[in-house]
């Protein structure tokens, strides 16, 4: 029998030892899903206070769903800070961090550390899947620097596949049982192996084999469509915000057209995903001498959202007599999530701070202020607060909201979430009237 | 009785006498639906030609299920090329070309003249619908200019509202019956008589009552974003010809995710609206000091398509030994239609005819050259040809391919097609592999 038959019987029969690498947004989930599917499943991560954590059973991700499953699960997963272990691993599931530097460049030396760390200590007849989102072409050269730095032959020692995570945050725990999966492979025999392991844990007709440039390529293209999308609702807010007439109403109008589906505009996109994905695709094609227009005009108008609504509110700041106050409602990049990486309120934030300002913020999922005088609850900030923003729609923040006395605030909407407090403030605020 | 309840009521009775203004691919259309609807209705148009034509019957353009509505109630119109007997019109319906002049600029120059003479002639007591897409707004202005040329009091002698046609070109019939309608009036009055008018004869609940410019700008966002969907699936084309992999796949394999749906890319963006509408939304607001990035870069990307192919093309020619004839099947915008305005193919066949390649043209619906040799049949084409582009994919231009001998033909497929020519022909060349 070959490593590949061996590997494949081990795969079929649930009896692979499995390991995530990094158990972070996706891994932890991944991981768990995978416990609850019958693997025997090892998590790596070489943050010592997350693993500490997770031995005394706290969950770091305001995840539906999540601790459910935890409660059950997660006494199953051998937890480790090192790789000291990881030799008999059959399967090594990468999810680490593909980010892009301050010049908008992809970041893969996360990938790359674990390929090495994994190539010293691996055994021979493994297979390797990313995760990740990464480059157009990156699969294929981390096999090769795993082959290079393990010696090992590509095809008959390893296999190596991209099968990229596709779910939503808020719904990871829906979406990972639910949606469509990639298998590409950087070899047919790897695709197979890849394919055949997820099947394992997911629904057979939803796990689809391909390349891995074109998983790659598919997973990128998928994040910087809805970026786009979003980018359009964003510029037509700004433009009705120039013609002084209701984009809500513009929105709803149009979408009654059977081919129109304008998204939502707002506050503008964060997340770990939407604001890098688009410039890893572009990044991906420029280095092969490409080059794009529309993706990186998308990201541009994103990213101008927080500082499109600090105008509108320092345009009310100019009409108030005494220095105001602006109270933020809402930290996390969207909403029912306790995630803040690249938040558009923190960008808000710094907006605002430059002018002369008092800010204070309050998320009841987070608990961090971003430099700025945190409230202890959301009472205090409706009272120290001149004009409120609801810069995330928190359920919880929502029904409060509905039940406070607004009538001397001015009310700034940015994501247009609630026009019916149009007759309950002072002056209401939305993102285009 | 006021002017007002006389028109209502004229409305509700079917009695109303309507005169459709400028009776082309929009207003000929809608002029037959409302005859059909038993309204008694009035075309008016400055084409003698056209008009001399549809009196003998001839239907000037390719819409499937219009010659058969045309065959009952063409000769229910009463067809003129003056507004001389237009005075004892109750409603207006201008359908009159909006184009955009060489700078990008808005021209509605042809609907300030048909209301100038219409204020030389019309009655105290009328209504004006303008369904041309215009800059927001434009039908205000009009209203205005129509007060001051009739010298009749708005809301008293005259209403003024926008009702923005719909229709997917090739199935205006079908779309003039099934898809909503807006009616943006000037004033609430207006607003109200142009809902009544409309639900005479469209379903009542397919028409949403709103404001002129609300109208306008959702009309015009609602092509801007089809547009834009359409440039993300050309960007991502041209990405991919970049990284070497094949751009359908990618979006088979991204569409999969429940949340993204990526239109098809091709050849570019023609036809009379799509070109020009988000033009016309960007200067609308930059008139009044906003600015756009996203659909500008997208009409940018839509224009470079066929500069893309082009390229492609020449890069095939280079390869081949003695001059090469480049045969183009397929002038019109899009399939199964007559219509060659802003048709790619022509930009097409400008950037071939500016290399030393000689090239020949065919469509079945299309009874032009634009410069360019013409084949008498598509057999003729495909026999000079040594390189033959699918540039439109009309169903009889498909179906003569499948039957046809190309294997000794280079075969380009810019919108990606008919991948199964790939061991048909000698070499196939798709969008972007």
């Amino acid at each position: 029998m070959t490593r590949y038959d061996d590997l494949l019987k081990s795969i079929k029969k649930k009896e692979a030892d499995v390991s995530i690498i990094g158990i972070g947004y996706i891994g932890l989930p991944t991981a768990l899903f995978y416990a609850m599917r019958g693997m025997k499943v090892r998590g790596i991560d070489t943050n010592q206070s997350l693993i500490d954590g997770l031995k005394k059973g706290v969950i770091p991700i305001h995840e539906e769903g999540l601790s459910d499953i935890a409660k059950e699960h997660l006494s199953k997963i051998q937890l480790a800070n090192s790789y000291d272990n990881v030799g008999e691993t059959d399967v090594f599931v990468l999810c680490l961090p593909s980010p892009i530097d301050e010049s908008g460049k992809p970041v893969i030396r996360y990938l790359e550390h674990a390929i090495r760390d994994i190539a010293k200590v691996s055994k021979k007849g493994c297979l390797i899947l990313v995760e990740s989102t990464v480059p157009v072409g990156t699969t294929e050269l981390l096999a090769q620097l795993f082959a290079k730095e393990s010696g090992f032959k590509p095809d008959t020692d390893f296999w190596f596949a991209h099968c990229p995570e596709r779910v939503l945050p808020g719904k990871v725990v829906e979406e990972m049982d639910t949606n469509h999966r990639l298998a590409g492979g950087t070899s047919e025999a790897s695709t197979e192996l890849a394919v055949v392991f997820l099947s394992q844990i997911f629904k057979t007709n939803l796990v689809h084999p391909t390349t891995a440039s074109v998983s790659e390529a598919a997973k990128l293209a998928e994040n910087a469509f809805r970026d786009t999308n979003i980018a359009y609702a964003n510029e037509l807010a700004k433009l009705c915000t120039t013609l002084a007439i209701d984009v809500s109403e513009v929105i709803k109008l149009a979408n009654l057209h059977p081919r129109v589906d304008i998204l939502s505009p707002g506050l503008g996109v964060g997340g770990y995903c939407f604001p890098k994905d688009g410039w890893i695709l572009v990044e991906s094609a420029r280095k092969k001498g490409g080059s794009a227009e529309l993706i990186p005009a998308a990201r541009h108008v994103n990213d101008s959202m927080p500082w499109h609504v600090a105008k509108r509110i320092r345009e009310i700041v100019l009409d108030c007599t005494a220095k105001a106050t602006v109270g933020l409602l809402g930290l996390a990049y969207k909403e029912n999530v306790s995630d803040t990486r690249n938040s558009p309120t923190v960008e808000l934030l710094q907006a605002l701070t430059s002018t002369d300002v008092d800010v204070i913020v309050y998320d009841p999922l987070v608990d961090e202020g971003f430099g700025a005088k945190q409230a202890d609850s959301m009472d205090e900030l409706l009272k120290i607060s001149d004009i409120v923003v609801l810069c995330v729609g928190h359920n919880q923040i929502i029904k409060d909201l509905e039940t406070s006395d607004l009538a001397e605030k001015v009310f700034v909407d940015p994501r247009n979430l609630l026009p019916k407090m149009r007759s309950k403030v002072k002056k209401y605020v939305g993102l285009s009237i």
